[in-house]
């Protein structure tokens, strides 16, 4: 019964270990769980990258390979026509035709930029979250080996407090039965010693001589006792302290590893992870900053064209392309008849009246006109 | 024969006019035919534009169409995980699951944007097309209508000049002709007056009286012939002053044509073509600028995310989502025995002096663990 009753007393007394120690073996377990969790969404965040990637990659080589028909479909039926062997000639288009040449040459641009991203992502940017998807699992994996040896660690002082505590708890025992022993003794000495003052004139010799090897046999169990208390009481001392000792390094050994070990895990899990995948991301940036690049040039280069676009200029072109249908014809010259040696307007009397008034209706009708010119204007 | 002679010369008199007006008639048509291709042309270029927009408008609208999906996809996957959830409570992410949902709004942008493109070059730039080619048929029959005028005034004028050419060389044919008899009649006149001359005493008074009469007839005659050379002479004069004004006024009416209405005829045609094209192209390019200017916005956002590709945070972010696992425990506490009223390390003789050795053995052992530390560094 007083051993059941030590045992539920040691139970009690332990319940704070006990509860402490289960619930960082579930944290341990748990924390292990998280990092593993962690991993797993990163893989299949990485996963899903290069699945969406892939399919993009599949959508602009999709687009790139419709962009390049629509171009080659046009450029074959312009590379027939008149305009495009005077392009080759002489690089010299009217001005419309020269923005259509270069709508096409911006949609081959198009096409090909596209062609080029698909490339980067199906060749650069998804082997780059692969390798990243590998070194991940590789991290966690290495992290997973030295969480267990902590964890291993951190589980060997938590028993180890475990066992100086109940050491103490044994040895502290042990202490409070040799002085409960020890202080019995005392009180049958003292009881002896009290029996003894009775007078000694009423006891026999016999009986004395018993009293008095009983006094001593007391005396040397008081001794014995005293001695074992004193054994006791310093392996209990020794054993607080070992367990004094070892709490508080228990306590250091827990808070080193929620604070400093736990986060190197962590750490361990990250590694190159951010790094990595900032570069891949990059990868990802940098090519489609260079598409936008390079379709800004095509634009600013037909907008270039767009602001050339001048009916004077092609107006000339196009006169120029047919010049026999717009050279003016020589002048008609004089043809005199018969040896007619006069070939300028003669005026005597009477020609000259006749042209004068003829000359006066003209500027009348040309007066008479040029208002009605104005009054249209 | 000399009917025919004088024809003959008159025609190569004139071959020059037939020549010259036959090329103009030839350059006529031929301009006529120039300004109908170049019509032609341009509309063919609008149709092939038209086309070419189409084609690229069903292009834009798959790829959209693919990007949507693509995008949709994705999202769909992610909505449902616990990240998503987190998201939608506090907004606050992992940073590369932020990139990721960055990655998927820029391409549900793009969709976005490449299915306005495609709307924009169907219902806006190809309905430009379309009309600016209606606009190039209308002016250019328009430009038929006055060209058909020019070219008939023209002919007309042409036709006056060859009247009033062949009026001058037939009034100075005659003029020549009447010249002809009159020199004959002198010639006549003066053989009679020679034969006057004659001693009279050897003429027969009936002949004498003849021959006044016949001097009196050749004198009128002459007087006749005279009269009549002065007039076609007049005739001839007036008949060259007339073709030689003309001759000036068609060579003016003609440079007139071919400097000044041939340019106002091709100006017909283009009337607004070029504007209209510039503006149609101008719509196309503002479009593309636009795609550009906004894809641009999404990857520099996506660019801020990538930038905050960071470790630490998402270590705090990682650790606060499972605060049970990564919290740290209480600290031991000291499990007194038993009314145990000491709860401190107790160092009297002669448990100090092992205290001592340990502490000593603790220090030296710090000592060497600290100096393998650093040579591993």
């Amino acid at each position: 019964l007083v051993g059941n009753s030590q045992f539920s007393f040691a139970f009690t007394d332990l319940s704070d270990y006990v509860f402490l120690s289960l619930e960082i073996r579930a944290q341990l377990v748990e924390q292990q769980k998280c990092l593993e969790q962690q991993t797993e969404m990163r893989v299949q965040l990485l996963q899903d990258l290069q699945d969406f990637f892939r399919k993009k990659s599949e959508i602009e080589m999709e687009y790139s390979r419709n962009l390049e028909k629509l171009a080659e479909r046009f450029m074959a039926k312009t590379r027939s026509t008149k305009d495009h062997q005077q392009y080759k000639k002489d690089q010299n288009l009217l001005s419309p035709v020269n923005c259509w040449y270069l709508l096409l040459n911006q949609v081959r641009r198009e096409s090909k930029d596209h062609a080029t991203l698909s490339d980067i992502y199906l060749n650069n940017v998804i082997m780059r979250f692969m390798q990243i998807s590998e070194d991940s699992t590789r991290m966690f994996k290495k992290s997973k080996e030295i969480s267990f040896q902590l964890h291993e660690d951190l589980m060997k002082v938590l028993n180890e407090l475990y066992t100086v505590m109940k050491t103490y708890h044994m040895y502290h025992a042990e202490s409070i039965s040799a002085e409960c022993k020890l202080k019995e003794a005392e009180k049958q000495e003292e009881k002896q010693i009290g029996r003894s003052g009775d007078p000694v004139f009423h006891i026999r010799l016999e009986e004395r001589h018993q009293r008095r090897s009983s006094v001593k046999k007391i005396e040397k169990m008081k001794e014995k006792r005293q001695a074992k208390y004193s054994e006791n009481k310093l392996k209990s001392i020794k054993a607080r302290n070992e367990y004094l000792l070892t709490l508080e390094a228990t306590n250091a050994s827990v808070f080193k590893y929620y604070i400093h070990d736990l986060s190197d895990l962590i750490d361990c899990c990250d590694l190159g992870y951010h790094a990595s995948l900032n570069r891949a991301l990059r990868t990802y940036l940098s090519a489609e900053y260079n598409l936008e690049t390079s379709r800004h040039e095509g634009l600013d280069i037909i907008e270039n064209a767009v602001d050339s676009l001048e009916p004077r200029s092609d107006k000339q072109r196009f006169m120029e392309m047919y010049p026999t249908a717009f050279c003016p014809p020589m002048k008609f010259e004089f043809q005199s008849h018969m040896g007619d040696e006069v070939c300028q307007v003669t005026a005597q009397q009477p020609v000259q009246a006749e042209l004068m008034l003829r000359y006066q209706q003209l500027q009348s009708r040309l007066a008479t006109l040029k208002i009605e010119n104005e009054e249209v204007r």
